[in-house]
């Protein structure tokens, strides 16, 4: 195992929280003095198998632990999915057969070992626990904590004074997660930062039964491609991870400069020094990265991932073929004009031969038919000064590129 | 069966609230027409199996049921007996084992069946049902009630708002209690007005479920002997069911005319008719019964209860028995007095040789010596008009009963 200064370092890596690190570094040494692996667990809703790049930022953290040499708990909440919401006013939350579970599961894990190692990630369903558990047990484990603590929680603590419904049962869900992280002997839970109640919980059971208290780790929720709100499906902003080659490459090339720093810090698995690198280069900095080479690498990286080298080299050279396609065609013919004055735009379309008359040019121009520099021309008596370049397109197909020559 | 009114007007005697009333009356016709009897259910906890009067409130209220040609379901509420609470924070409250909830469901049974017909109850534990439940299940029934709600109840709400510890699984009892009534399909549930909420809850969940709602009926909180306060162990103001004849005589012997009428109206057995005769003595009326009669009759009749006829009769004799003892002996001489005119204490006492002489007589009412009918005289020159008796006492042990003769 590496020295327990690296591994805070990589562990640290784009996390939000770590409660408490102090706490974490003394586990980690005693697991490297004993070549015991910590148990790190994460808890996933086998509601949503179709997952996208902003689920992917535990995996990562997941992997991170992994290749530290830890041993990953990868937990389906397939109890508390068998149960859902019997009052029917979350529509969000359907009751699921335990073949749909199961079914979920096998999506999941098909999804997920793209990122993590199948070798050594055990995958692990609440319902083996907390199937067997009776209603008794259940109202043990709920006198574990109070009414008031739970409405501390933001969400229920934000639906209690707006007067929106908690049913009780919302209770009992950090309960059961916490009593997971119990029945796991937790070392170590990952979760989101508006997990961080629940894995308090987890932290408190095992306190209460008289386990060493899990460490608690948060990651951010990924900003979506509009790099302003957080990526979901409902909003649009979205890699899905089984989206094609082509979707991902492309829509990793739109993002900005800063979101894509935040992606290499919560998805890439390059190391820290190159995370360095990629950061001086969109602070403009002369040894960095440069941005755009930057994106490529990380958007080859993705897709590469997902769905294989040769995949992503393929989605990069679409990708550039397409761009200068989109832009301009290849073979635009020259037209030198030594004019020192203003020359009116249909005189240039008529002299370089793109249209054969000036009537011609001034009807186009009234259909909307011409672009002067990627722009419609609206007023057919515009004059261009006589500098520099220009490419005028008349109608779909004809383009030339004036050069003034005065 | 009884005619629904007839029904009715013994139903409300002495109940706080009947919900719905109409509902009600309703269930009662459709049993007499159906000759199929109603099923009436009342919840005990199995941590308390000694008995005193106030708990026998409801159990008549079930008696009178029973004589109405109903089923009643006596209902040991063992589940949670047996659960406890483990938090320790509420030290009356602790975690029973299955024997000792069976030892006490015994004692229960020998104290209820002196005033339940053991042919016509049906006793049963709520452990039947709720012990097999499963956590999931038990999760799928708190989702039916929101939290909001459960704090409306009133120890809740007290206790949310004076920042007392609440713990989450105390949400979990109302909806226990209420799934007995769905496990019981019960008609009508009977409590004390403090589990007027969790009797509702039990008829919203039946509701849920697609059963007809139970009725809801509350009996007050029995007053103990002080009047005041409600019956309680640590008050000290408690009769208890298996104190002996003498006790149970003497305390109902010591209470007020209006707490007479109001044991009277809860844990008598004496019919309406007479229930107004005793209501209409104490208010003075001609035609009501003597207080002092009716008293006895009420120590008698719940003596007799829980100990037989002829422990109630020698309990009187008893009473009565040590009540003219410690006032007055047998032996007391009579002095006839023919004066027409008020006559001086004094010479009363001297006149009929129970003091020797009107100083020592005087002396004596200065040291608070004398009594006249019971009261301690403190006028040396008191005068007494010539009519009807009076008794006289000098000292501990000299009496005299003067009798007026003008």
């Amino acid at each position: 195992m590496k020295p327990v200064a690296e591994q805070m370092d990589i562990i640290r890596r784009g996390a939000v929280e770590i409660l408490v690190e102090a706490e974490l570094e003394e586990k980690l040494a005693q697991a490297a003095a004993k070549g015991k692996p910590l148990r790190i667990k994460a808890g996933f809703d086998p509601t949503a198998p179709d997952l996208h790049l902003g689920h992917t930022v535990l995996i990562q953290k997941l992997k991170q632990f992994q290749e530290l040499g830890h041993e990953v708990n990868f937990l389906i909440g397939d109890f508390t999915g068998m149960i859902g919401d019997p009052t029917g006013k979350n529509e969000t939350r359907k009751q699921l057969t335990r073949e749909e579970v199961l079914a979920n599961a096998e999506t999941y894990k098909e999804q997920v070992f793209k990122i993590l190692d199948p070798a050594r990630t055990k995958v692990v369903f609440n319902s083996s626990w907390m199937g067997p558990m009776s209603a008794a047990e259940l109202i043990a484990l709920a006198s574990r904590y109070t009414v008031a603590r739970m409405l501390e929680r933001d969400d229920f603590h934000k639906r209690f004074t707006g007067q929106q419904p908690i049913a009780v049962h919302e209770f009992l869900y950090p309960l059961v997660q916490g009593w997971d992280s119990v029945a796991l002997e937790a070392d170590v839970e990952l979760g989101g930062t508006d997990q961080k109640f629940n894995l308090l919980v987890g932290r408190e059971l095992q306190k209460q039964v008289g386990q060493r208290p899990q460490s608690v780790l948060t990651m951010p929720l990924l900003e979506g491609l509009d790099g302003v709100n957080k990526m979901s499906k409902s909003l649009g902003n979205y890699v899905g991870i089984s989206e094609s080659p082509k979707e991902i490459y492309g829509k990793l090339m739109s993002i900005s400069d800063p979101l894509m720093v935040r992606y290499y810090e919560l998805l890439s698995d390059v190391d820290l020094a190159t995370l360095a690198r990629v950061q001086r280069g969109v602070g403009g900095e002369p040894d960095g990265m440069h941005p755009m080479e930057a994106k490529r690498a990380l958007a080859r990286e993705i897709v590469t991932r997902f769905h294989g080298a040769a995949a992503a080299v393929k989605a990069e050279e679409d990708f550039l073929q397409q761009f200068r396609q989109k832009e301009l065609p290849d073979d635009i013919p020259d037209y030198r004009c030594t004019s020192d004055k203003a020359v009116w735009i249909c005189s240039l379309l008529t002299a370089s031969g793109t249209v054969s008359s000036n009537g011609e040019a001034r009807r186009l121009i009234q259909q909307g038919g011409v672009k002067l520099n990627g722009e419609k021309v609206t007023n057919a008596e515009l004059e261009l000064e006589p500098t520099g370049e220009a490419i005028l397109q008349a109608g779909k197909r004809r383009y030339v590129r004036v050069i003034f020559q005065p």
